[in-house]
């Protein structure tokens, strides 16, 4: 799988950030005091776990940005899934620099390779049914590019990137609004023709309603099974479907089963373990 | 449990980057389209889990920045354990500004809620024995001060906060420098009197050199159990010992047995789940 | 017409750097120099031509940063008509700071209400048609979401709003994926279930192989009004048809007629002039 | 004509913005969906129009950020009046980054040389007299630097860069003060002595009380022509002369043979259009 | 004497990034840990040596941020000489706020109190002469505007603020133009209507070749007393005369009696003490 | 005397800033006016007056900003005593680049090189004692980082980087707390295991107080020379003793040959004169 990777301009600002954070208003205490300034180390970033990468990128700018003469080879795509010690980079350069850039890059590949690693797992769940994995907004703020970028690695699909990328109606809309139809006329007079109108129903009553307004999305909030399956039936192909809510590891093979197009996971990204990834240091020549 | 907040100073800006990275180039569509422009909303943030609350702060901060005469009122303290269903928060405001800054508000206050519930777990295990629990550098770029705030919240202490806080002497700064002993002259010769030095031991006889040396603390990295017996008897109080690597829920209590005096769990802040929190919406006066 | 405004975190950034540039080092000597520190004035922001307001939020914040106890009432709404003449805004405030602040509010409510006056001319001219008029991404460099709010508040819709909400496929890309038919499998296999796709075709026989694929949109490049016309007899209705390139003022209503659902019309913010608006200063009490 | 070019260092902060403001959090889908990541491709950036170019720098700033390894050749340089067809740049690069790149050079060159272009004409209708061509501060919010260089470009010259760079004595500061005398004497004991100070005047009488101060520029606004030449006479060159107010295309010849000194026309940045520019995509090797 | 101050969005930046520096990523843990959270105090800024005061808006912004209830009083001006133990200013709030503030604010205030007290020294000693005492560029990086408005608390008048707002041609000017005469015209060609032009000379017949050209400003650098007598004589008041070059407190009166218009003084900024100020804290009710 | 440098990551923030703040809006006009665009000139910084370097780094960052391709070499090293006339850089470059950032880089090397000068003198005052010099947090907002570094290019430790990284019990924590017993319990509780405590006292009886609750330092404020003599009798090695308060270069030796073990100057960094560097520029081929 091939997934088309942002641009450094997105992702530098976020590297610089982080290695600020890190380094404080001292920088490496104890590498300056205990390594020499032109000692020279390599070393192979690894997954200890088995798994899917993403993020390789933040693993060259991290390095870059501290010894910009450093050699960074990746050995692994982002998208890649990756055994218990496969490597994922080889890096050259200043001992201090790679040091000092080593935590700021294992918590950026980790995070992002643990969000993909879940997504792939959702993914591999519902293998051969219609159904594609989504993510939420419920992202790690300061990181929404980055996360949703993780799930595509993972191979699921990204939902809204905010508010304003496209039109969700939820309950308290409808509730402003009097009704679902009213709620589609005024999200219809405000939205232009390249954004996309989804509304929430909570049941199969509500789904009626929606269905009489043609958005493009509806989503299915905390649905049993019975009722997907007989929201699919209903909707026979006309709108998109997305199930939301709850949805597990363990239930969502039965969710995709019914028919929907889209699962959205909120845990994906709010809820996803790092992957375990360490960097093995061999002395330089 | 009295937790000092952080200032506003610290948060806001995190705040405000996070509403922004939601709101994108047009805001809340949705919001804009279906509710009113003077509309008003009451609503209640309430736990839909048990767990333990952190950043309620960012909860104020949010709805502030987008309706700065938003009424919010906190019903719970940071660092206070509350059971599935109770109240956070209640707020009234504009209702735009109320349903635009939700999902950033939930995304923070969950995300730390979450790492404050998961450190208590950690305290409560060792609860009665000396050690304490403490966090480590595996955090979220972006959320150092905030995540590790949201440790504290949960009854943990903190680890470093950088590499400029702290001298922590790993395996690669011996290697450079040749021995545990010319490793620590270097470090308290940088060192300033306010700084303290780690040595990082993989084996007791690393730590009869380490004690040679007298630092502040050493890190008995991935120690059995056994081993970590041994060291405490070897130590005899005169350093504070830390033991990391690999402890979780299950084997903390045993390793806080052994005598550590402290116990650095890097799962706080990388690998905790979000603490469920949703908003209740009342409609308003 | 009721325009839903920007959230002021959207907007404040930006009058706060545009005051900054305007202050420079020194701040506004004159006023420094000539006027008491403690003498008020109050003023009144007036169009001298006639035009479609946008941007009042600007006049508000830009004296509020210089004086955050002047007193601000607008006297129009974004989005309405005003007369040669008339009032958009009372001030009463701090002398100094409404001098200093006044260029920095006019230059941006007075190019918003440019930008909003000559899109509602151009919505005026295809009144009575079912044709929308859109803007496109030829916005001034910083001021994206702010041009486009005035495009609404001109009557207008909004087009993308960056390279990332939404996937137009352009000749360049059919290149590179060697047919219309490739491009758009590649598209709908990227894009999530909340992103239109819309392809942007030169000549009805490209019209024909687009049409096979089914996008959301269909953008008419440059087609004379015969062809226009050609092309929504084609269509029928199953998809969105938008037509662009160099339609004027004199050309829209024409190109309207055609039965197209769309003109998207660069010049709504490349080419603008602005609306010349004033202050009136009268003397305070 | 040469231009001085200005430094990368206060341009590429603009680039660096305009391109994420593009990107938004999930950059380019389209070249991302279509394009192989290692495809290349060769360009050349043109004017469809004539006119005056300037910004050429944007283009080469805009590109590298996106692709540091792209070729950028410059064809013309700022300042320079270039035919319809006219070539500006050729570039050869990576494809995602130039076609993602191609509208923010595209904004910002057009956008500079439109006012380069105006300000030609200005320049070129007063061609044989005395009177020099400048800006106001009537300039885009975030853009006046690189507007008051178009400006340049276009053979105009600078007015007050803000409000710190010298004095201009309006009638609110001499309603303040209660004369001008009073006003100048403030002025005078404020301004260090690299500051220049500048008086407007709204008729004859008041340029005598004006010349009795002797500023280093006294302004004449929306005077007539045959106030003008009264006031150049009276003047007798003691002091510079700006004619400001209203001036057009039509007028500005005939306010110059009056003999007035500059000529400022807030229309060069407030209401100039794009120099119509475009990308011309080869297929790459 | 009164100093029209700086407009507060042109310092609270600084003084928001200047807590940020001191909090780092967990705040006055001092305080967080010994001072109970509700506790209040009152306290008096008060200097320990006599001084000219220059800077107190960063007191009241620096304790507004961490707690923008504290009450503020200024008991003094900027531009005002106190003596020692002369009250700045009474301020009363949150203890911690107030506590974690004072050393930012004390940083900010003793440093431009120096500056002030350094330059009236200056201003003081040349009193009863036509000399006015200038700064330089020799600030400190970020802090230019503060400084330079300090200057002009102390009495002193600005020089550039930057490299952009005067021309100064020096050696290395002149000499690639080939001489004065050419680098003036250069100027000229180059400078709008509102920019000075400076030159500086280094002898005796410098200044001929300067005076020929009728800059506005000529500075004369590194004269001896005798020499600039000459200058004053030849100049005969055409030009404003500038001396400059390691003129001390010592020497500036003679300096100053020879004639000169303005007396430029790095020292001023770069090589100022703090003025020594101190919080003195009653306990609160 | 080698020391161990800053990431640049840290440094080039400031250097840009500074840089902007010196081109302003239309970046340095005189050598855009005087000097070809494609000129090349060499030159070396040299100290006027002898001292000890620090900041070498931002000379090469200044240069590298404005001309990428300029050559720098250093000629000294950061803690390296240097004479009058002693060279410490070598640069070859564009000549309107290296004008544009000659004082940019003096003004922050300047600043550095004198706090490490004056370091440097009080580190040789107390040479062959134990003692140890130190800064404070009376800082040059903004700086600190590399305010700090300077002190160690001069020889110096540091003291707390900030109110964060160690806990320092002064007189108002210790009346809030009622007691320093009371202060000390809650400063253990509060601060984790890699953190120190020092606790600040005014009289050999409260020295008593602190040393029963043996915290890391203990700071003796303002003591006379018998009392620091008895303070160290008293203490015997137990705790780490560091005198303030008032010292100067003067009475630093006699501070010293009490015993103690850290001495804390604030001078070191709020009054230390700049060094006096210059650029001297060879004409270039």
């Amino acid at each position: 799988m091939s997934v088309a990777p942002l641009p450094d301009l997105l992702i530098a600002p976020l590297v610089r950030a982080a290695l600020a954070e890190d380094l404080g208003r001292a920088g490496d205490v104890t590498a300056q005091a205990c390594i020499a300034a032109d000692a020279r180390i390599s070393a192979v970033f690894a997954a200890r776990k088995p798994g899917v990468v993403s993020g390789l990128a933040c693993v060259r700018l991290a390095i870059g940005e501290l010894d910009p003469t450093a050699e960074v080879r990746l050995l692994a795509n982002d998208g890649e899934a990756v055994a218990a010690g496969g490597q994922l980079a080889w890096v050259e350069g200043n001992a201090r620099a790679l040091l000092s850039a080593e935590r700021t890059a294992l918590n950026l590949v980790g995070r992002l390779s643990g969000i993909a690693t879940l997504t792939r797992a959702y993914v591999e769940a519902v293998a051969g049914t219609e159904a594609r994995i989504a993510d939420t907004r419920k992202t790690t703020p300061g990181l929404r590019a980055l996360e949703k970028y993780a799930v595509r690695c993972g191979g699921g699909v990204n939902h809204r990137f905010g508010l304003d990328d496209a039109i969700l109606i939820k309950d308290n809309h409808v509730a402003a609004c009097g009704s679902v139809g009213e709620a589609m006329r005024r999200a219809k007079a405000a939205a232009g023709h390249l954004m996309k109108i989804e509304v929430e129903v909570d049941s199969l009553s509500q789904l009626d309603e929606a269905l009489a307004e043609m958005p493009d999305v509806i989503m299915l909030d905390n649905f049993g099974l019975e009722d997907l399956r007989k929201a699919v039936l209903k909707t026979a192909g006309r709108v998109v479907l997305e199930a939301s809510g709850g949805i597990t590891l363990e239930t969502v093979r039965a969710v995709a089963e019914t028919g929907v197009d889209v699962i959205s996971v909120g845990a994906l990204t709010h809820s996803a373990s790092v992957l375990d990834i360490g960097l093995d240091a061999a002395r330089a020549a």
